[in-house]
């Protein structure tokens, strides 16, 4: 039997992603391992290489494919594409299908958000299911700097500037995300492996593609050719400085924080105040997080208002917070506390008429006046 | 006396500047205020809103001005453009002259680094002989803006991204860095007042313009169009984080540090290698900074080069840092130390000729071969 001999494109790739599996840790031997091909080139290349590996690796592969029902027939021969790819291979393969545009009325998502949700779940469960203990997919450098630039023109601070981690809950593994999209295209016609392209792309997200099309070129030409290295190397250093100020921040909420009460969270004003407010912002966004269930609509001027109400030392003042939290300042406890939901009969008001009526509950005031039959103007249309 | 109404763009201008005077804590009521004013539009607007503030202020002024010696006619306009000013506001002036060409080539600068240099100076030593207890910069949002998004395409940390300080040793403050440049100029026009343009300002410095004229209102068009606050934002968050971090590690390497000998550092290894690496990098960091003066030429890379060292655990390895630094293993200790200065006779190898000689402690290899006279190549010119 003659081999041939393996193409260097082929092996500098191959050898590339070695590496990123030896450095994070990503596989060990005996792993079942999930991967998600949609049929595009990476993840299309990140089936064949970690196949053309499996041996050495000492791993087995399942793939794993979602019909989003979105594209209708192109989505239709990506599932085709892949299948007929896995028969070649020998590889186990399973196709699911979703329902993204119901989904993503249901849960009040964009379609791209629905359909990651969608994906992501389905990974999960056919993980779990087959008895698969990593989900690879096939994010690259390039995806992991687009995302690093969004997040910092945006102005995220080190959670968002992480980027794509590498490994996530030890379970989804990136090997690709530190090859070039370019490499992985070549890597793909060095094999003659063909793949599909996606023509929805360009509508459904318009901001990635022109940060793809034109931001990153321009930046690479005009500011920093390595661009691409070095988002991934901030992503890095951002994930570092997190991971620790996570960690400083969670064992300093667990030491100040008192009572389990569900809803309620204390906490003692002066020594909160007396954190660094690196450290003190942070506390307050876990107590928070803890009476409200999540961070959404939180921003760091509402962390600032607590730091500047446990400074001020004037018991009984309190700032209410946006999803029904009152964060009070009770004889030197900062208490954050979760409304009772405002029943019928909380708080009533005369309504004179005419006259003016404020609710300060409410932050608004009504306002009536008699005016003739004929005078009624037509009700603005709010249907819309 | 009939006073004029004050226009809108003024008030808007000069609350602004009050309140990043108030927030950086940057004025105290009979401080003395050094200006500098080199009669650009940004230091222009500086000079004229601060003496319109300086009686509410209870502060007075002096307005200083460099000559760089380097654009002939043009520079002598400006100086005599600040002269006329200050004598027209009545605010005392002082000027100053650098020879910046020879300043750059005796520290090896360029000529923008040079100027800087040479700037800084004249303004720290005529604020010290004239008793100024501040020095008044004209820094905008949009230079914030600039520096930290410069600094981002560069891969910065913390440290870099934390972009310009307001306020320096508490001496150099920078009263406009929360308005954008736009309205600076737009005060100006409405007090009829008018500034010098820099010409060389594109042959100086063409990646700052490009930044400037082309990049930042990209960004603004197609990603946010509050890119210059959001910059801002993330310059006043990187500080916080790098002061924090910074704190922790000074703290934890006068902690670990032993002995007092100059020029040499010792730590113990063990616990080095366990701290967080965001930390444990930044504590080597300042053991390097002690040893040799300086961290120039030291990436991170060469801080992981040490955390690995310690966590070997191989007494008696060691590892060369650039600087003549030496980082040696001993007895669990990690010892950092400056190198002899190389004198004669440290090292000898005999070179063969022809032949080759690797010289192993400068990391290089001299070879040597026999030619004839008529084919000795021109020396290559290094003069230039």
């Amino acid at each position: 039997m003659i081999r041939e001999p393996v193409p260097r494109t082929v092996r500098v790739f191959e050898e590339g992603v070695l590496r990123t599996l030896r450095k994070h840790g990503m596989l060990d031997p005996g792993d079942a391992v999930l991967v998600a091909v949609s049929g595009g080139a990476d993840s299309t290349a990140l089936l064949l290489c970690l196949h053309r590996l499996a041996r050495r690796l000492g791993i087995t592969l399942v793939a794993a494919h979602l019909h989003h029902g979105l594209r209708g027939d192109e989505a239709d021969m990506d599932e085709a594409f892949v299948r007929e790819l896995c028969l070649r291979l020998g590889v186990r393969f399973v196709a699911g299908r979703a329902d993204v545009r119901r989904l993503a009325s249901e849960r009040k998502r964009n379609l791209e958000d629905a359909a990651r949700l969608a994906r992501y779940e389905f990974l999960r469960e056919t993980a779990a299911s087959l008895g698969c203990r990593k989900i690879a997919v096939g994010h690259t450098l390039n995806d992991q700097a687009e995302s690093v630039l969004l997040r910092f023109l945006r102005g995220s601070g080190e959670e968002g500037l992480s980027g794509i981690h590498p490994v996530l809950d030890n379970l989804i593994i990136r090997p690709l995300l530190e090859r070039p999209r370019g490499q992985v295209q070549r890597y793909l016609t060095s094999l003659s492996q063909t793949w599909r392209e996606d023509s929805t792309n360009s509508q459904l997200r318009l901001r990635r593609n022109r940060l793809r099309h034109e931001l990153i070129p321009y930046l690479a030409k005009h500011f920093n050719p390595r661009v691409l290295e070095t988002m991934a190397r901030t992503a890095a250093h951002a994930r570092e400085v997190a991971g620790y100020l996570g960690s400083v921040s969670r064992r300093t909420y667990q030491a100040l924080r008192h009572g389990t009460e569900p809803d309620i969270v204390q906490l003692p004003a002066r020594p909160l105040a007396g954190l660094h407010p690196a450290i003190g912002r942070r506390v307050l966004r876990l107590a928070i997080r803890d009476v409200r269930g999540s961070l959404k609509g939180i921003t760091a001027r509402h962390a600032d208002e607590l730091i500047r109400l446990c400074g001020s030392g004037t018991s009984g003042r309190s700032v209410d917070l946006p999803g029904m939290v009152t964060a009070r300042l009770q004889f030197g406890e900062l208490v954050l506390q979760r409304k009772t939901p405002g029943a019928p009969g909380l708080y009533r008001y005369e309504l004179p008429v005419p006259g003016r009526c404020p609710v300060p509950e409410a932050g608004v005031s009504f306002s009536a006046s008699l005016v003739s039959c004929a005078n009624v103007p037509d009700a603005p249309d709010r249907s819309r």
